[in-house]
């Protein structure tokens, strides 16, 4: 192995709408002594992990809808400092463990679906990274407090930061003297190959991507309203996985994805899936359960270039003057009917 | 059923050097007989149908080389109307088929990997896409007969059409008086996320896809140089069917895609894999041998809607102001080491 590097998904199990953030933290502490245990040097947590994924309901309380966010208010006061988390990145940084984690957050001027990335030795924040592709819509589909909502258009501004990747120098010694490049997505940027190509396009080798995914909501779907929910979660599965190994190939890089999974409230139920797929798109470690577990691989970042140098050559292949119709706004634009 | 279409695959086996065109016309026309008496309404065929796939020889005998393209001199003078091949394009407008298929393209100015796409009543070329990824090199790997070479970067130019989607306008009685939406790429094209999106970008609702697509090239690939015929293979199959999946999912559209497989020369192997996938990104319908073979479908094109409007709504959940580096020129640009 030339540059290799032992990683982990942290899935997460259910949270409910009730359960607190310290409950949490205790959960997500555990889960990163594990890994340390374990010799892991980064860990993937999932999309908003501090709490519930409270976009799936229409939230007419506005301290409630305050409480699902971290709030900083002060571009010097990360969020690895705020009083409500920093138990979580404390221990990570004691640890030597590299985190990335998402979370709700709140600027005062604006609120967003973010991810950071922490550097282990130091707890310094390498890269901070906002949900591009929002899902969903502002207004609530239904009032009925069991259904499942999708209202992050609702709760979150669409991420400014784009697609920017960034060398995790917290991993420089493990990996031969290299930094890794890194690239973050969440949830459903997943499925959308515009952010992977961006992140290709800067030469990334690990992609980290945490997420919540509904397992049965054929009301936000559209299509078959009488799926069953065993065909449901079947369905969202295989799309999850999909997507994560076709772009992980064709950008010819790892990719480790970490699920919020379990069933929220009882009654919200989400997908497991935590896996870490290499550059030919195969999965190498995938979760066994739908509670807090660790996914782990030893992977080798030397492995990225074989589909770099020769299949997926970005400079050699791509012909970006083909590609104007990508950057354009105004949709989708069909050939008129003669 | 809204829109249904009965459409087909016609997958080609082995087509060797010694091979002449009139024996692969005969083949090419059988099959199309074959699906027309099944009331099938188009057909995919797949890359450069007519000939073996030259671009895996080191050619240096100009006669031979321009003996695999068709001659299209003159812009009045249609691919369906050179002498070579007329008979093919002949027999489908005289069975009322839709047919692609994929041929190389001499303009006398510029040689191309071309597929036409024909209308079945009026044997109207439609439209015509030119090839715009290019795999391999200029230069053989080897010169050693035996070896697959990949010289698609010596033998042909890159397309210069885009990725234009058109109406079948042939089909829109068949399809409730709505033309279908079809879109148009040619093997290696189909890993490329940009094209599928240039295409979904243009509301298409049926993508159609032949190529020629190496069973065993460790040498060209990369990676493990001792790999097994066997696991080669297999990596080959997988690598298809995710892009394909996957880019008809996240593209909401069904593909058509169609192999020249079987062991040319016997002894440059091709992978088969000819299937029809739904915009769910389910394969609905698979080839079962190596040889010609029809592989086919009725579809809805109704079911491109799901997607569409809801999770692969491209208007609504894009954001092209944050995809710049799509269209940059300069290949890979990594973060440099602080």
């Amino acid at each position: 192995m030339g540059r290799p590097l032992k990683v982990a998904a942290a899935q997460v199990g259910a949270v409910h709408r009730t359960t607190s953030r310290a409950e949490v933290l205790d959960r997500l502490i555990k889960l990163v002594e594990d890994a340390a245990a374990q010799q892991v040097k980064l860990v993937v947590f999932p999309e908003t992990t501090f709490t519930t994924f409270f976009p799936r309901y229409y939230i007419t309380d506005d301290a409630e809808l305050a409480s699902y966010y971290e709030l900083e208010t002060n571009e010097t006061v990360p969020v690895t400092n705020t009083k409500n988390v920093k138990a979580f990145f404390d221990r990570a940084k004691e640890l030597g463990v590299d985190v990335q984690i998402g979370y709700g957050e709140d600027t005062g001027n604006g609120r967003y679906n973010t991810a950071v990335y922490v550097g282990g030795k130091t707890g310094e924040v390498l890269n901070k990274y906002r949900k591009v592709h929002l899902p969903g819509s502002t207004e609530p589909f239904d009032l009925d407090p069991n259904t499942t909502n999708q209202l992050e258009k609702r709760y979150f501004l669409p991420g400014n930061f784009g697609f920017q990747a960034f060398r995790a120098t917290s991993l420089k010694e493990e990996c031969a003297g290299s930094s890794p490049i890194v690239g973050q997505l969440i949830c459903n940027d997943r499925r959308w190959a515009e952010g992977w190509r961006c992140y290709g396009l800067q030469g990334v080798e690990i992609l980290c991507c945490g997420y919540n995914t509904t397992a049965y909501a054929p009301q936000l779907w559209g299509g078959d309203q009488n799926i069953s929910r065993e065909k449901a979660y079947e369905d969202a599965m295989f799309h999850h996985k999909l997507v994560v190994q076709a772009h992980a190939y064709t950008n010819s890089m790892f990719c480790i994805t970490s699920a919020r999974a379990g069933n929220d409230d009882g009654r919200h139920p989400l997908i497991p899936g935590s896996m870490i797929v290499n550059p030919e798109g195969h999965i190498v470690a995938e979760s066994k359960t739908e509670d807090d577990e660790l996914v782990i691989a030893t992977i080798d970042l030397d492995d990225c270039k074989q589909g770099k140098e020769r299949t997926f050559n970005l400079g050699k292949h791509r012909r970006p003057e083909m590609y104007s119709r990508l950057v354009e706004e105004g949709g989708v634009k069909p050939p008129p009917e003669p």
